[in-house]
């Protein structure tokens, strides 16, 4: 039976024979991360993946001995074989997989020009180099990775569990008085997370007390200050299991004044209003239209876009925003944000969001974030 | 007094006027971050900063409050005026700033290029649109930036302090017994660095036990596995203070055999060779080559570069690699990291990296990393 990745590669063969692409490049180095590898390969980083539309996958990885225990492709090579340098490797992996003259090679869509030109001269001249966003191979695996394989499902379904014992813990530490700064709150995080067998945190944790949560996203990420005191706390956080991130933001209340109750009643009407509005089919610009809609009328406005898929990245496709090139539809198996949040200087910020299934019914929720009143 | 900001944007302000550059842009994003935007403005990230030759900055932030607490510049706008779209920012900027007709604005070197095709589209009728990689302002700043000033040199100093703060308790808990496992090896840095006023770690702590320091780069990061256990354990840290990260490792021994204790030695005698080549006027190949021969001699190979500069980012200019392309050539105010290694699936790894400053002198140790034998 293949293996998951063989799998996934297999879908991105039969999309590059239809392209007339006969190799296809993806890079994760440092500066141009691309999770892509790991989800084609099993590889988690710092290699070059090759694959030739004869169907045969070669890796090459910085670091052999990871490769040895994680990746999953036909061909493994040394990066320093080719002095860790990508041109040199794509041409001695063009002539290893046997790719005809004149046939197309297409190299990752992040390809800065001046690179592009480089790979232009020393593969020109046998080869058609293309580097494309909207057509390219990069807009394909997007497509391809918003929708979850069942594997995919399980694991976040996991990774979800944990984060919901990690809220429900934070909770009971919080009513409990056992936390009081944002630092002790995100270590909370950090630390239970690996006690449940997850690989870590997804992102850096933001914990962001009374006088922070006013900002988006506070900087830096968590301190010394003050949490879950009297006003607008704020946690964002997502746990990784076997590379799977979730993502999720939870608001505290402590004696609120009317305008910072006000806040919160809004994001939690909103969050209510957008989760009844997925379902199969629906197009996400208008979810997150009628979200800044409803904030207009109480003459707020929210200063992020709604929500976003999650997977191996903490933002995957598909986008649920609301800006005329959004052309996302929401798709059973894809696995998204919903984030409302309202944030002033004066009253601090509030923020709620959770991870969202699509099913074939409608939204299922993974994750149990709430806004907990103290 | 001109700010720290504002004087390191005048030499970026001579240095367009030398190339005819009218407008620079720099951008700091999700995938494509830039830490120069920080060392130009202060703004810690997520924003767009312009850059005009008549010594104007526009920052375009998409955090409006976090920009009012930590930026530095001329003008600034949210960044939500231009639907957070890099190009339409770009045109309002040129605009905004009165670049004249004509003139060369130069973009991110990292620009992908089907993103540069449409800047030129939207752009290119007006202005000489370009990006560079070798002659272009990346490689201005990071010439620049290879060089610290005062204030940077004062800030690692502050961090190599904690480093040596953690290194010390580490050694301490270690011989303890208090210390068993990577992740309360890991945690241990996690907690404390904060304690002592740093923002945080610079960069995902490695801490990889006798069974799994065969790798360079151990994956994941840190697990419940045993640290410090009969055998070779790397941990790799950095500790960020005001940004600057350090970027230590030091490896703890244990009931070593022989072939462990070749391995150690060997690393031992590397790295007391490579300091002592430190001076300025030399070139950083030379050093690197040397310690590549050193370990030749022995049969042994070192699978990565010998060092690098470390500031804002763990890895930055100079590089001190044996490899053709590298012409860095030492100079005072360079810090970098020295960090000879050799790893054997059997044996385990073993690496010691310290941060050096490049004196007049020579070379003066900022961290004091080391060999623990237990």
């Amino acid at each position: 039976m293949p293996s998951v990745y063989q799998r996934r590669r297999e879908t991105v063969y039969d999309w590059m024979a239809g392209e007339g692409i006969s190799l296809a490049m993806i890079e994760d180095a440092e500066g141009r991360r691309d999770s892509g590898l790991r989800w084609l390969s099993g590889q988690p980083g710092d290699a070059l993946l090759f694959l030739s539309v004869e169907r045969k996958a070669l890796l090459v990885p910085w670091d052999l001995n990871i490769a040895r225990l994680h990746a999953d492709t036909d061909y493994l090579r040394p990066y320093s074989d080719f002095d860790r340098l990508p041109i040199r490797a794509a041409i001695k992996a063009a002539a290893f997989l046997k790719i005809p003259r004149g046939s197309r090679i297409e190299i990752p869509a992040v390809t800065p020009y001046p690179r592009f030109l480089r790979f232009v001269e020393a593969l020109g001249g046998d080869f058609d180099v293309i580097c494309r966003e909207e057509e390219g191979l990069a807009a394909a695996l997007e497509q391809f990775r918003a929708v979850k394989d069942d594997e995919e499902i399980r694991i976040i379904r996991r990774a979800s569990e944990v984060t919901d014992e990690l809220i429900d813990l934070l909770e009971k530490q919080l009513r409990a008085g056992k936390l009081k700064s944002e630092y002790e709150t995100a270590q909370l995080i950090e630390g239970e997370c690996r006690k449940r067998g997850c690989d870590g945190t997804g992102f850096e944790t933001l914990a962001a007390g009374p006088e922070r949560s006013f900002a988006i996203h506070a900087f830096p990420a968590y301190t010394a200050s003050s949490f879950g005191s009297k006003g607008l706390s704020i946690l964002d956080f997502g746990v990784k299991y076997l590379g799977y991130t979730t993502d999720v933001t939870l608001t505290v209340a402590s004696s609120l004044t009317r305008a910072q109750e006000r806040l919160t009643s809004l994001t939690e009407r909103a969050y209510k209003l957008a989760l009844g509005m997925v379902r199969p089919g629906v197009p996400s610009l208008d979810i997150a239209a009628a979200v800044d809609t409803f904030f207009e009328k109480s003459n707020k406005t929210m200063p992020h876009a709604l929500g976003h898929g999650i997977g191996l990245d903490p933002h995957e496709a598909p986008a649920l925003r609301n800006r005329g090139d959004n052309s996302w539809i929401l798709e059973p198996g894809m696995i998204i944000t919903l984030e409302p949040g309202l944030y002033a200087p004066r009253l601090g910020g509030c923020r709620l969001e959770n991870d969202v299934l699509v099913t074939a019914q409608g939204g299922e929720t993974l994750t149990a974030s709430r806004i907990i009143r103290l």
